[in-house]
């Protein structure tokens, strides 16, 4: 099975959005051994889209479409799909129960929108959006697919892996395949490539060993074909049993497990807890802890020190110390921990002070000079980071490298 | 004159890389009025590319490339150029000059890889690439241009910049294009829509009017196509005046801005700061906040009370509220408020508790119910959400109704 992702969107046209749908979707479908042939956007013109939807089938078995499923006016998809078919379109009164439905446990009205949204072509299979008032639509003419999910995000993710990939597997049937993912934080991708150098080199043509950056941490995944489903997987697990003593120290997880989910497990284990300081990273690392479901279990909470005064006056940081060595300091980073410490009585307290950029540098501490510090009641550990110039990247790494300064602690490896 | 940006690469197939390349062109070309027809990406092999060219010049006079250009996959995407022209790949004296006197400059040794690299299609006109080894490449040929490039973000947009622009636009006489983004927050789009129906009915053929809705914001977009650019933008302009006044209470901003950075202006205007205390957002407000640049002027920091206990000992909320009403309810936001007010003495003040889920509903309070309370010294003003199930969700559409809390407190408007 080939898939063609298209996308519709004059809004992706002009630049005015990223397409992460299509590499949303590009990563759901590589992990599960589905290849991606080509990925397009067209305009969301009648005309434009017929067209994109033809040439998507040229090379493609699948086409995966996203937006232009919305209650407002812009919405042309369905109308080009039903013409690409030559068929009419005809209302779904199933779909408009459905809509009153939400809309009356939200205790609001709908409009007229909302029923015009109703009209499907006729030969659609609908799939249940959960998360949204547009429908997903299955349509298998002529030994193709295509399907059509509206472009907001979480709905296109919910109906990806709950209808569209189920189904898409059991149209198309495939011949075995398996994977399996080892998480990694704290080396990049050319150090790890060194060290397991001799198990990639010894690998059997049928396994293969991909490598999979994303801020600071790597995935590695390794996928096997074979013909039979036992014969892959045990091969497989062998194989993990050979790679993980060579990268003990970096491997935070298996599977699709994600760093925060991994530390917070850590801590639910050894029974700690966890309080947080953040200055420079505003509360995002607060936001990645919490982002996880039964966090409440092990975080207990965090003081954003953004301005001098909340270090001083809530996190018992000794104006002598800011004067002294500054905001982004060592000496002002432990202070921060210990402080914390006595506010929020948790078993493990992580603080973070920095120049997150773009302005703010100075040719001593250069944008990107970041300082954590973690510790408890009887001792503080101190590190400091010298990341790049783009705010986001370095709030977003300064977060990573704090599970990892997390996961280090509790292990015993600092 | 109508361009296709096409990018090359397995890595943007896989889901690897998000293509953010194909959205920084796209967005040059529409600030300069140049209209993309189409986005695409296939594969690093060569029949793909020649089949991707191909395809692309099928709806447009130009096409620009990115990708495969350096010392390693050089090959095939050259290749690939010269097969679809007919022509042979000659060596580039003149390039390899240019980077032998690079490598002298940062005192290192060119490779053979650097060599092969300097092997380009007969019929190329060479653009200057001051940022990298690989030049790009302009191709014209039967009325149509085609452009390669690098896919290394910085060597790409220089030479977009510097290069490709000015001499696409004297090469093509563009056809005028305008728009004007107006961004609002408050309403979902169909609600939007019926306010707005009658404008909407009397746009001129010239005029389409676009709905871009993210997380409880709605980008309203005006685009104008006509022989003209004085007259497009007049008339643009007139539309916006007659738009404004039907949804202004909506409005937070028009053009790129962001919510969060809006509210951060509309802050810092009136000499405002702001403090906030999250339970259920676990940090994302002022993690929202605080991703704007230069917001110190006016966030001073945040207590983040996850736990009970940093409700009662930090934010003084008193045992016995938490056990009369529960920690979501009006009266703890409210407490939370003016305990945080207290704590850190900023002109504003913002709580939220919450269940943002999946776990920890009640038939009472089911996840999703969410209490926001924002005030000053003197007055304190509370409202509840009744969100979904969806748990990251729940945590950003809070953070975005908080956002739009403080700025319509600021206005005067609750």
């Amino acid at each position: 099975m080939k898939v063609h992702i298209l996308s519709i969107g004059d809004e992706i046209l002009i630049g005015q959005i990223t397409n992460t749908n299509s590499s949303w979707m590009a990563r759901l479908l590589n992990n599960n051994a589905i290849r991606v042939q080509g990925i397009s956007t067209v305009s969301d013109q009648h005309e434009e889209i017929i067209e994109g939807i033809k040439t998507a089938f040229l090379k493609s078995d699948v086409v995966l479409m996203t937006g232009g499923l919305g209650p407002t006016k812009d919405d042309v998809t369905k109308k080009a799909i039903a013409d690409y078919y030559g068929v009419e379109l005809v209302f779904s009164s199933e779909t408009y129960e459905r809509i009153l439905k939400m809309f009356e446990q939200w205790g609001r009205k709908t409009t007229n929108a909302h029923r015009e949204q109703c009209y499907m072509p006729q030969n659609t299979v609908l799939l249940l959006n959960k998360l949204g008032t547009a429908p997903g639509m299955w349509f298998d003419e002529a030994g193709k697919v295509l399907v059509a999910m509206p472009g907001v995000p979480y709905e296109m993710e919910y109906l990806m892996e709950h209808q569209v990939l189920p189904k898409l597997l059991e149209r198309f049937p495939r011949s075995p395949i398996a994977h399996r993912t080892i998480q990694t934080v704290g080396e990049g991708e050319s150090r790890i490539a060194e060290r397991i150098a001799q198990f990639e080199d010894n690998l059997p043509p049928n396994i293969k060993l991909a490598y999979l950056p994303n801020m600071g941490r790597v995935r590695l995944r390794l996928t096997a074909f074979g013909d039979h489903q036992t014969t892959i997987e045990a091969a497989l697990d062998e194989k993990v049993q050979e790679l993980v003593p060579l990268i003990e120290d970096l491997i935070f997880g298996h599977g699709d497990i994600s760093l925060e989910a991994a530390v917070g497990q850590l801590l639910q284990t050894r029974n700690l807890t966890i309080a947080t300081a953040e200055s420079c990273t505003g509360g995002y690392l607060a936001h990645q802890i919490t982002a996880v479901a039964g966090s409440s279990a092990y975080y207990m909470g965090s003081v954003i020190a953004y301005s001098n005064d909340v270090k001083i006056n809530q996190l018992n940081v000794r104006p002598a110390t800011l004067k002294e060595h500054g905001a982004v300091s060592e000496a002002t980073v432990r202070e921060m921990v210990a402080g914390l410490l006595q506010l929020i009585p948790a078993d493990i307290g992580i603080a973070i002070s920095g120049i997150a950029g773009p302005d703010g540098g100075t040719p001593e501490k250069p944008v990107g000079t970041i300082w954590l510090a973690i510790g408890n009641q009887e001792q503080i550990y101190s590190i400091k980071l010298q990341l790049g110039k783009d705010r986001l990247r370095n709030i977003q790494f300064t977060s990573v490298n704090a599970l990892n300064f997390v996961r280090q602690w509790v292990l015993g490896r600092l």
